[in-house]
């Protein structure tokens, strides 16, 4: 009966992990974190183009705002079991390592998280001097994490 | 000296232009574009699992901030002059109307971005009812631009 009822808690525990994940194979999980990525990559550049060029208050915030709330969706789920190395042409260049150290990993990500919070929150200021520095900010927790669980 | 001066001011503006879109080629607006249908797709699936199953008000708020923030991103920009048709192996499901009616597409695009800021809004509340209407709701703006806009 025990056994019944752990097998029970079990099914339900797969089943309640595979409803978060939506059922996403690993190919989907590789392709939407890449995404999620590109998308902040983007808006990264766009931040970029702004304190080098004209000052656009309004196109930044916008696009602090999307970083912080890609980076605060839970990417973490797109890291499951078959997402560890190329799918047929499906490239990932996640390192091992990535999987092998997941207390490292989660304070990076919490850094990360943070600091494009931070950088949202003041682009919401408009002030040019106080972005440039919380942009520069980002940047080094997104380098930390590629440095080191990123290939080249 | 006239035409010097307007010469100037042109060649200004065309810089200011592929500043503002950081010298993309064709094939990195329509990647990215599809990067933040992707990233957006994958958060509205966890909302909709969140209210069909067990809901957790904390997945649901930043499924919809990050929804809110790639929509207010100012996604139009990625629809720029090559982009309107395949690149070689680079498919695109954008219908050529698309960029024959940029009012229309512009007051859709606007319907969306209110639909995805109220469900953010909704969504950190913790009314799962309310956050069930304003997900419809953004749903119906989404499709709108589908049926009209996207090919099969």
């Amino acid at each position: 009966m025990q056994k019944k009822i752990a097998l029970a808690c079990l099914t339900l525990a797969v089943t309640g992990s595979a409803l978060a994940q939506q059922l996403m194979r690993p190919e989907e999980m590789i392709q939407t974190r890449q995404a999620g990525y590109r998308f902040m990559a983007w808006n990264m550049g766009k931040i970029k183009a702004n304190l080098e060029g004209e000052y656009n208050a309004q196109q930044v915030q916008a696009a602090a705002t999307a970083i912080a709330g890609i980076a605060g969706s839970g990417m973490g789920a797109l890291y499951g079991p078959g997402t560890e190395k190329d799918i047929g042409n499906l490239k990932t260049r996640v390192k091992p390592e990535f999987f092998q150290e997941m207390p490292n990993v989660g304070k990076l990500a919490t850094d990360f998280n943070n600091a494009a919070a931070n950088l949202a929150k003041v682009a919401a200021t408009g002030d040019k001097a106080a972005v440039q520095k919380a942009f520069a900010d980002t940047g080094s927790t997104c380098k930390a994490c590629h440095d080191k669980y990123r290939m080249e």
